[in-house]
């Protein structure tokens, strides 16, 4: 029924029903938002984050406040997620927040940065540890206001055409890899490449390629670079829990009715778990398919490991000394870390070094 | 307004106020629940997940779903939870499963079994491995529907009075325990004991007791048990990963309108994130000063692992053969874990590690 007609017909006796609706209408207006991901919808641990996050707010507003998600790509590019909600294209997103560190490295504090935190620390961080309130500073420079949106766990190194035995085999070595790591890696002799998605595979099949990284098995497993590069590399030190983010436009996000934001609230904490579960279940018969159809499994030696956490260390240090954004957030981010790092060599990790040990 | 008088009043020329107020009411109904806590109010991480869940739950649905969280022992014994629930005293309960476990060990897969999964294995288990259909079906028996309630991740060992440095420490040692572990513990000559919690600190300091273990040190400093037993022993390897539950009689269940049971699961998302959140993020801290006031850290032996993850297996074979509803259970969750282990000892352990010797 048209909203006028309405009112035309409730005028006839009922001065109640004409107060009552508008009443109504304003405690609980519909509200339509665009939701830009990052990903697309082949990667469905990633895209599908976005879905179960927009669902949970629909049903917490009884099918009022709805939010259409949108694949990488399909109305903003993939890569561009920031200056959508920036610029108000797209009222929010889904997206990796280290894939702008091109405009401020800063921004991987709130995803990953090399020998960062692991899963559990990275939210502990963001949710009970300060690591909030220095983002959301930071982001309102971009007019935006974050919520934690899932997390991998620790990722594979990746995908290599040749071994890597040892610390001169990187030397020269071009590897498709995350801009941090690329940068980190770089004087160790590492050719970082930028390749968009589709042209990896023929690359890394012709050789013009000699490695790439993208997440854990159950995503790399869709992309086949094993047919191609077999030598399937483990820690991706780079990202030891890559935590993704809900972006929203401040000025959308203030112009929501408090149970609209209490809603998003949840809907965001429902989506962190479920995503990070995901992972963790559909991950280990991934790599089991992967071992069986032709990848050598194969860790990083003790050197490559030391020389490449000396060279992040130092990437960040200078970015620090440089960056006054980022140094405000890398000196609680290293001690809270620190203080992490001792306690789980206390009970968390004795114990799972037991238990992998008795699998 | 009483509602019988706003009718009359509407009566007099409004029909589409008589019908829309009732719509209204029908949609949002005012539903008050109490829930019974297993917790004190002093230890507040685990008391305090019930209120921040209890404050959204509120938040989502207009102030309407009230739900007033009771500590243990205000109107419910703390370790009666389930019973309460089951006969309806109370409409739902905060708890640890484990708890349960002599009325059946199968209560235990829903919070920790000895060398059991980790809080994020745990959390995949349930939410993405079939844990919770596996968990509900259990619980139709006692009248219950479950959710998730947080975690408080890997636990310590306990508090001894004297070092325990070879498997014949254990023998006549009188220790506080949980009830799975001391029934794990017995046949190496440990004497599990049962104490109210006032009990424990005076039984410790005059040494009818030997030894305790409770929580984490968050809680364990709280407790003071540093000053009578200061060997704290890690890990707990009976708690890797103690997953607390929400519980629900199903009758209330299924009265609740279908928004609030979203509102409810979207807030048990989010006290399970910020419960794991806080421990992580507290418990560093805690550590630190509890070594400062004198508490000597120590790590259970190799031989005393083994032993114990040989008699934890014996025993959870045992129950196996003779429990079909653990059974159930047993198989399933075995499996996952060791899928779990594969893949933790692939990427995360190694680079944990890495970054425990980095600290």
């Amino acid at each position: 029924m048209e909203r006028r007609s309405f009112l035309k017909k409730a005028a006839v006796g009922a001065s109640i029903g004409a107060v009552a609706a508008p009443a109504l209408a304003q405690s609980q207006p519909t509200i339509n938002w665009r939701l830009a991901s990052s990903f697309p919808k082949s990667l469905d641990t990633l895209f599908g984050t976005a879905e179960v996050f927009s669902k949970r707010v629909s049903a917490l507003t009884g099918g009022k406040f709805n939010i259409r998600v949108f694949a990488g790509g399909e109305i903003v590019p993939a890569l561009q997620v920031v200056d959508a909600v920036q610029n108000g294209t797209v009222e929010m997103g889904h997206t990796a927040p280290y894939y702008y560190f091109g405009k401020d490295p800063t921004f991987a504090f709130d995803c990953a940065v090399p020998f960062g935190m692991n899963s559990r620390q990275q939210t502990a961080w963001f949710d009970q540890g300060g690591g909030r309130d220095l983002m959301r500073e930071f982001y309102k420079d971009y007019g935006i206001i974050n919520f934690l949106g899932g997390n991998t766990g620790a990722q594979m190194g990746g995908w290599f055409r040749k071994e890597i035995k040892t610390l001169d085999d990187i030397k020269g070595l071009k590897m498709r890899i995350s801009a941090f790591a690329g940068k980190v890696m770089a004087p160790l002799g590492l050719v970082p490449q930028q390749l968009a998605g589709a042209d990896i595979y023929p690359a890394l099949e012709k050789g013009t390629l000699d490695a790439v990284e993208w997440t854990t098995p159950y995503d790399d497993e869709k992309l086949g670079f094993y047919k191609v590069a077999p030598y399937y590399y483990a820690p991706g030190w780079w990202e030891a829990g890559a935590q993704l983010s809900f972006y929203v436009g401040i000025k959308e996000w203030e112009k929501l009715p408090k149970e609209y934001q209490m809603a998003f609230e949840a809907a965001s904490y429902e989506a962190h778990v479920t995503m990070q579960a995901e992972y963790d279940a559909k991950n280990p018969a991934a790599l089991a398919r992967l071992i069986k159809n032709g990848a050598k499994l194969r860790f990083f030696s003790k050197a490559i490991m030391e020389a490449s956490y000396k060279a992040a260390v130092a990437t960040m240090e200078e970015e620090a000394s440089k960056n006054a954004k980022f140094k405000k957030i890398y000196e609680p981010y290293k001690r809270f870390q620190r203080d992490q790092n001792q306690w789980f060599s206390v009970a968390e990790g004795p114990l799972q070094n037991f238990m992998s040990a008795h699998k």
